[in-house]
């Protein structure tokens, strides 16, 4: 990178040093609790949006999506892959970088990683679904698969929610053992978080108010079977998340109302997508609205059947723009030449070779 | 940017002025060589490729668009706009960036400007098209459209196709002009280049073996009208690049052979989006292969209605990849967290905090 004339059009450049950095300014609950902001302000401004279903490429190993949105002012995109392997190379299953551009003049604003703000944004969605979809008075939480996700849900829910008695279940012990010690590290605003590692998920969903599944389960399965879901539940379904891998029984859409991010995507990559394309769901957007119902009586069974939708990411960017910006963190970077003349691109390129021609004398 | 641990997953990032720096050690009609070479190979593997047409979103201003392509081994994608409208905020009408990931783990291994790097593989793919369309004993070029991209193509054509004729014509003479004293100042290879501005479109045209319309025309107009063009031309069409915008008259696509790169694109994006949707094309990559003639006869009018794909921008990148990697161009950066446990994200970002709490005391 070189120093720049006057005239360098400079784009904002966050890697996942300085996203830390953001959060440890801010403390991870005013994090969360300005992404909730965010997600709510832009949700409640969704008829603005031209949104698309996440374009994906599939390949042997995993997916790769394309998850793009505007509101015509501003355009963002997410480029994320989805690979349950990656341990063996000792990365995480899910990364991500995007980047915001302004509809005026086509150009990137902002570059960064995703990576952590996925898991970040994914959380606050979480969230902000539950506190329009899960009983007032909720309190206990089972969260089913306790990989990468797990400890911001935990989090998200315990600083949003009131959320203050936690039943972990995972297949691999070792997973839950690993959720565990770093909640009881984690210093949190107000009472403290009961944490207990179960044995099943019968054991972690029984009597529980709220359940998250988050599991890496790659096909159909059912880490919930509809005999374990009692009434006035609200469950968060975080896991099923592309064509081919649900979590849940049948049986429970069947008798749960049915929230999502955006219908056309949810049928394919949801829990819904094993339900008929007419199948009634109802979208999260006109519940934050007050243009439908959330949650109607005490024993209704909620579903928020998350599949993560491209205005989170756009509300994730915008959020972290702003707040890197005042905080001054983050590195300026040229990936637009500074053009004398935006005609003259190759009169730019011959300025700069001459540039590092003096500088080699 | 902070120091980071041997475990760190880094991704390589070219800015501007690394783009240009190697193309200052290249020299640029190596670039261009190697650029031709690579698409070449590339398009020879045109059945290996998951291919789409792009992702566009149109606003008010111009539009931004995704472009996506995969071999199952390597996933790239570029993010270009366009917007003519751009020179009044001193900023180039086209601007791009993109990036390259590893399909087995999804993992970003280069992020790269590509504006400069889209002018130099559109010249390319020009050139190479013009290789098996042109005459072979072509050696004047008209360039009607004389703006950013006008440059590359005039360079290319005469590094790779033995042009040294060329007719430049626009409809503001200071664009021409501008061009002219750049190719003035160009270094070439080998024999001196002739360069005429002319008064009209039909007075470049006359007599001229190869065509090329790059202008930033919006809407349906008649760059070329087919009472200009001669017996055994070729026209390299490169201006009419989304639906609304061509430069030719569609009598001229009725009685030349078309050539395209990827037909369900270019039938919405191209010249031929005047025409009916079974309009006869080829695909470049058939010619290319010997599956498809090219250029049969002398007096055949060729057309490559070039829009520009995906697997171009692929191209451009590997090149670059490899070509920085070579002569340690470029910066790397963290995009990924470098998680010891992958499945330890919350864990990862306490110990960045941890350091960053450790640095401040």
């Amino acid at each position: 990178m070189q120093a720049h004339a006057s005239r360098q059009p400079r784009t904002l450049f966050l890697d996942t040093h300085d996203v830390a950095r953001l959060i440890g300014i801010l403390g991870l609950p005013a994090c969360l609790r300005g992404l909730v902001d965010t997600l709510r302000a832009d949700y409640l401004r969704w008829p603005e949006f031209d949104k698309e279903a996440r374009i994906a490429a599939y390949t042997a190993q995993g997916t790769i999506e394309l998850m793009p949105i505007t509101d015509g002012t501003h355009y963002s995109f997410k480029c994320v892959n989805g690979h349950p392997g990656n341990g063996r190379y000792g990365l995480p299953t899910v990364m991500a970088m995007g980047a915001l551009l302004d509809c005026d003049t086509g150009m990137i604003r902002l570059l960064s990683e995703l990576t952590l703000s996925t898991a970040l944004r994914t959380a606050a969605m979480s969230a902000l679904a539950a506190q329009v979809l899960a009983r007032r008075d909720s309190h206990s939480m089972a969260l089913i698969g306790n990989g990468a996700q797990s400890d911001f849900q935990a989090l998200a829910f315990a600083c949003l929610l009131g959320v203050r008695d936690l039943r972990l279940y995972d297949v691999d012990r070792s997973a839950s053992e690993r959720l565990a010690r770093n909640l009881a590290a984690a210093e949190l605003p107000g009472r403290a978080l009961s944490v207990r590692i179960c044995e099943s998920t019968a054991q972690a969903v029984r009597g529980a108010d709220i359940v998250t599944t988050v599991t890496a389960f790659q096909g159909q399965t059912r880490v919930l079977d509809d005999s374990l879901v009692e009434p006035g539940m609200h469950l968060n379904a975080v896991g099923g998340d592309c064509p081919g891998k649900t979590e849940l029984d049948p049986d429970i859409l069947r008798r749960a109302d049915v929230f999502v991010e955006f219908p056309p995507q949810t049928r394919k990559e949801g829990e819904v997508q094993q339900m008929a394309a007419d199948f009634p769901v109802t979208e999260l957007w006109r519940v934050l609205a007050g243009d439908a119902p959330g949650r109607a009586r005490a024993d209704q069974v909620t579903l928020f059947d998350s599949v993560g939708f491209a205005l989170e990411d756009y509300s994730a960017l915008r959020f972290l723009q702003a707040q890197a910006q005042a905080r001054q963190v983050g590195t300026w970077v040229d990936v637009t030449p500074g053009q004398a003349d935006p005609r003259d691109l190759y009169g730019w390129l011959q300025g700069e070779l001459q540039g590092l021609a003096a500088l080699a004398l």
